[in-house]
């Protein structure tokens, strides 16, 4: 899921770029006093999140997971629930602005917010282009002067990180070309529901799992590089060495307590695997990259003989975050008794309440 | 309404034409395990409605516009109204998906919805394409798994089943190729407002009514054949000899007790009608084949003077399920004082209201 | 911002486009009784409220601004608050139809419709195309009967005429060739907030303010004309020769008590001027004519060095309706400290909530 925004933008000067799309003001004029004092918390990457932090947003989710199929709940999801009764976003407003199509993400946070009592406003790159017509500066200023959260799905990793600087309210990374943080947390939840034996906590569930990735060199990856490890996950990747993953992600990856390994064998990473994941080969914006993308990721489709081949663990899974081709994985992977991934896709909704309920209910306060 | 999906479809043969398009599992692969086990009720064709249902979803709808118009009620309506305090769909989220655009159904479904107390996250093609990029078998597990209700509008009246197949939610057919029942229950609502009297039940009120289709063999006729006779209403359409109805209908439409007479004569038809209806000769997606079509339905604009020729009964209304186009019928018949196309259309609201309410809040019971 | 189907519609003969485009009815059909007897209070341009009326909106949005930013409240703001409790849009839905792209109308009316306890649905033109495929006789009467509330942003002035003739409920005219009267309550809220003594009324907070326009002649300036010196402020206005004033406005700018002053010197504008603004000089349609533009705005561009050489009140302040682009104001002055441009575009919420209210909950009573 990576654009080719990012790409084309290394054949024009980035000033040169900048000041015709958008506006943004000229490097000798300060901006500096229309950053807000109090900045809100945002959720940018999971970087910034320690991995009690992490865990207490999974833990959320599994609450409200239960608080909407109407299971019986614990002492604290009880008091979750009931709290939204009076803590909740009545009257509130969050502006959902995708510059990139999407499904899941969109329809996870229409229907969290909504069953946290507050409206959606969903802004396509036909109703809105950040960056394009107007600076993100201005966007971000004006905007979030009239909501109370922003969801935003950018090209650039610097563009939500622009529009987080001068926005006034809560600012979530729906995608960015760095980071996809929500995916990574209905991932981590959808692993605790497969492997957590009986009262079991979400920490201890995670602790010592193999993750497999196999695939490209993308958010996704980047992001299991950010989380995986600090929170005590094994993970082991492979890209194509033409593809490789940049060095500040493996250093994200290589702080620990899971352990780390990158290489470019499909069997060696699915080795031991509990969970094997992968991703389209072909993200939104590479479509012209493709034919080229086929080749260089042949013999990277998780397929039943790749796995029978590489020896995952007894009780493996398969993930996936949606929407697949066939090219990556096979029909009988996908569709079989050992895939999640349709769990993996409700779980977006949970996590994502999770995270809206954190940041504009309570104050980012976990 | 009839799209030119299902004519171009014929050009490639189905599986290729799938398999390209929706990325669908191949046929070898099982997925009846991800047919949900407890299905809930759908409303695709008024087929799967008894007449009594039917006439149950009509007087919901009756109470829905004096409950909302805020005029006297009936204690039965009365009940209906004090309900809404504790069954809504309040911090739900109905999904509306179009392929097709639409003006009417749309925000009758989406008011409906916010009157009911619910959210409605509208999905235009160009947010989500149902089966192109992603199988609908995808689709419709991922998204049912996140709202509380789907109305989609397709073009192949195979997508909505395969939609509903999988979906975990109610699934509403807000018009497919083959059916258009939620435009037709505002037909009935509209007949009975008009044809009743004081006090008298909608069963019988709309017993032995005649009405006329004069016009194209589509979606409209072939629910109009499905719903009609079979709730007592004597039906006489013409079509041109060209475009014939389906023996599927036929058989539908001769199953009283209503009577059933089919032919290509406007006079022949609109004789003797109490409700004179049409739609546009050119449905969404036929805009080639315009000029033939114009040929096609010489003499099919319903006018005064075919009127006077017809000869209907002297309590003729006029209808039409708009938008329309001026081929298909004249000023002063469409603005005339016995046309009824305004309080038909708003009669979308209540009769989409009243299956909302009846599958997604009180879980198809009727 | 004018468009350019004002200019287009020139080329062809006004009846012939309607016809085409429309399908609207012959002239030779009467409809005058589709409009509705009762009609219900419209905001299509100030030139319908006093200024009483006026100040009372302004008054209503200053309370709505405290009520939403929980700032200390009068008496008169806490009966306000309180009022929504029973008085709100609970289950009511506002239909936003857009011809033209927006960011800030719509958010602002979307989150104030929220915050009021309605719903919204937002209409973009790829949704409805007003005046295209139906008629706006058709669609103002169906939408209207479906709705409670109608915020339109069309291209032509009398397209917004011809949506409030048949509408059954509230239009709100958010822009129009002629008209962009929630703009101007938005200004004007923003000049009281920054001009006022404490416990100063708005309408001796306003009197007497010097105002200045430098740049386009279009609807912005129309509007200024329209409600300025009405209210009591004198307007200063500077545009090219090449583009005048229609006398329509001219009259209307010099009913008093303000006072008016038109001309094309930027520096006899900006002159004793309390407050100068801007706009763009090349509005959304006017793309082709850019390069003439930049041109025929030569020496317009609000910058330091035309403000230091035209001699504005000492307590001079800069505001723009936004999105601004280079040519018409510099960065020093737009990202200045006398620039009130953020504060302007929040204010569009909190008027815009204050019309909403006045005209869907208090039925037009001010």
């Amino acid at each position: 899921m990576i654009s080719s925004m990012r790409l084309k933008s290394n054949l024009v000067a980035p000033g040169i770029l900048k000041k015709f799309f958008s506006s943004a003001p000229s490097a000798s004029v300060s901006t500096s006093h229309l950053i807000p004092k109090s900045k809100p918390r945002h959720f940018i990457t999971l970087e910034d999140y320690s991995p009690s932090e992490i865990f207490a947003l999974l833990e959320k989710a599994r609450g409200f997971k239960k608080i909407v199929k109407n299971q019986p709940l614990s002492e604290a999801e009880k008091h979750l629930k009931n709290s939204l009764a009076t803590s909740n976003l009545s009257g509130k407003t969050v502006a959902i602005m995708f510059n990139k199509r999407s499904t899941r993400t969109r329809i996870a946070t229409e229907s969290s917010v909504n069953f946290l009592g507050g409206s959606s406003m969903f802004l396509s790159s036909s109703d809105i282009q950040l960056g394009v017509n107007e600076s993100l500066l201005d966007s971000s200023i004006v905007i979030s002067s009239m909501v109370d959260g922003i969801v935003a799905r950018v090209h650039s990793h610097n563009d939500i990180l622009e529009l987080a600087k001068y926005s006034t309210v809560p600012v979530i990374n729906a995608l960015s070309d760095d980071s996809h943080p929500t995916q990574i947390l209905a991932d981590l939840l959808t692993m605790y529901e497969i492997f957590s034996k009986p009262s079991q906590s979400i920490k201890d569930a995670l602790q010592g799992l193999n993750v497999s990735w196999v695939g490209d060199s993308n958010n996704m990856l980047y992001e299991f590089l950010t989380a995986f490890p600090k929170c005590g996950i094994n993970l082991s990747a492979a890209t194509p060495k033409k593809y490789p993953v940049p060095q500040k992600f493996i250093d994200l990856g290589s702080s620990g307590p899971g352990t780390l390994k990158l290489g470019d064998s499909p069997t060696d990473a699915i080795s031991n695997s509990n969970v094997i994941i992968t991703d389209t080969w072909v993200s939104m914006g590479q479509e012209s990259e493709k034919a080229q993308r086929l080749l260089d990721f042949k013999g990277y489709q998780i397929n039943d003989s790749l796995i029978n081949a590489a020896g995952p663990a007894e009780n493996y899974v398969f993930m996936h975050c949606l929407p697949r081709k066939p090219e990556e994985v096979s029909d009988s992977v996908f569709y079989g008794d050992r895939s999640f991934v349709f769990q993996e896709a409700e779980n977006r909704k949970y996590t994502i309440m999770a995270v809206v309920h954190s940041l504009l209910i309570e104050n980012g306060k976990l």
